[in-house]
């Protein structure tokens, strides 16, 4: 029933997969609204994913990821690489779908038939969000897409999160990002594959790069990856050929090393785990909602008479008890 | 079987509840070690919660939230007001059991028996130590402290987290904590409650404390509280009588405004559901640990040959099986 081996594939995953901008634009559209349509494209079309080359971009609001993003794309057009970008970062000039001003340099690629652009906004603590973006990734890289960029925030700890599932992870810093260089350096932040501070025209450039190799150096072990810090200026373009040259050599490294398919297998089982869990939490909220004995449950934990592991477990009876019906 | 009237107290129970160090001590380790004791003690004690003032501090590595913390409970023990403390901040000198130099403030409270100071290492990404944390709280609670003190990481996204369960949230910055500025400006942080920036001899001190009120200013709602700014420095403990009088401030501002019932009613009804969430997780861990099958389902994404949302749900169907058995 669900063995992924379809001998008839629908109209929507054949044009999507034949790189048709608009079924792009559907299929999404689809996953978004979770729609089952969405979810049934992605098991037709799963069969050829794995092809895009998956960079995550993270780092704190404010640093320039969008317009990192918006020049970076321009940089691959010129080597002829279709780009898919996926934004969920709130904060994001993509994401409020900003067209004005200096971001025109984004804008340009909204007419590039080899470029597509989509974002997708926060739904709340649920693990909605990634749900839909990991299926969101999983469409583009079918379409046919060279690369897929997804640009979020994250700064502090390592949290599951969309990230997690690129091959290459770019952390975007600029002169002032105190709070990320403080922790990475207190191991609090996991290490991305590449540094870049942007807005490298600010005077304290210098001594930013210093900290961030100073933090770098406390966790790097011999035979491992060196961890470049770039600079740039994406506004005006400067440094980003020398980031989308050091993506390639990030990828050809870990292509050779064999931690691209190790990663990708981890990623992969993560995400498995993941959408189980947000189906069962899903489950959980709905009993919680629905179920009068559940509501029960809580206000007697909050006049204190249950205490909440006691009541999670009884939660736990409910859940199943509403399957089996 | 579970609805927390017991008769009689177990010793443990009994002891802790006398607010005897020791019992306290130990039921965080039962707690800590996941041992079924230290459930069934919190399940004993739970109807004694309540009482503590239970407040959360966060922000980035580096600024001091633990030296802050220390001075915190001075100036509390001068209105004899019993605390406790429990770290989940992997770069705290608390978690890291640093008793030396300029921590001298902290560790004199290691021999004050109105003191009680913990701290807990993560436990990796499957909500173990939250989940952990969160029982500890209700000990300390249950044991008679006046104020429990919880310091924690966070900057950036509003993850579900510890700091979530209190009544007060305090955000720690200093002078350079530009990553956090740019993340309450762009709505991606939740405001807190208080704000303190710590180090305030720092030169930028007023240009920070400038940035946060225009960050601020974006959110404020008539009405709604007023979120304090608080200057502080800490390891000279100045300012820090001002923090307690505004943390007194806030707990009866939410107590008259009636949100404090709101604000603990909600985090007691997601704790029930972030502790069911966890136990679930958990079981899918274990089955993907010890079925075969489950094994085979990831392989095959791994391959390409079934997509992950399926593989979730197929993997769901055997957690439920291996519950039948």
């Amino acid at each position: 029933m669900a063995d992924g081996t379809t001998t008839e594939l629908s109209p929507l995953a054949e044009s999507l997969m034949a790189g048709d901008k608009r079924s792009l634009a559907r299929a999404i559209t689809l996953i978004e609204s979770d729609d089952p349509a969405g979810w049934a494209l992605v098991r037709e079309v799963f069969p050829k994913t794995g092809k895009a080359r998956i960079t995550g971009f993270t780092g704190p609001p404010g640093v320039g990821k969008s317009t990192l993003i918006g020049a970076l794309t321009a940089e691959l057009r010129k080597e002829d690489r279709e780009v898919a970008v996926l934004s969920i970062d709130p904060s994001s000039p993509f994401t409020k779908g900003a067209l004005l001003g200096d971001r025109i340099r984004l804008t340009e690629h909204f007419l590039d038939r080899g470029v597509f652009i989509r974002s997708m906004a926060s739904r709340g603590a649920l693990g909605g969000l990634s749900e839909a973006a990991l299926q969101a990734v999983l469409a583009m890289d079918a379409s046919g897409k060279d690369d897929v960029l997804i640009e979020t925030v994250g700064v502090g700890q390592g949290e599951i999160d969309i990230v997690d599932h690129a091959d290459t992870i770019v952390l975007a810093l600029m002169p002032g990002s105190g709070d990320s260089i403080q922790a990475l350096k207190a191991g609090v932040m996991e290490i991305p594959d590449i540094i870049v501070v942007n807005k490298a025209d600010h005077p304290m450039t210098d001594t930013m790069v210093r900290e961030v190799r100073s933090a770098l150096s406390l966790s790097h072990q011999a035979g491992e990856w060196r961890v470049p810090i770039l600079r740039t200026e994406a506004a005006r373009g400067e440094g980003v050929a020398e980031l989308a040259a050091k993506m390639a050599e990030h990828r050809a490294w870990i292509e050779n090393e064999g931690t691209l398919a190790e990663r990708r297998a981890r990623n992969l089982r993560n995400e498995v785990v993941g959408l189980a869990a947000v189906r069962l939490r899903r489950r959980l909220e709905a009993v919680l909602e629905e179920d009068p004995e559940a509501a029960r449950l809580v206000a007697r934990v909050v006049d204190r008479e249950l205490d909440p592991a006691t009541a999670a477990i009884e939660l736990l009876e409910l859940t199943n008890e509403e399957r089996g019906k």
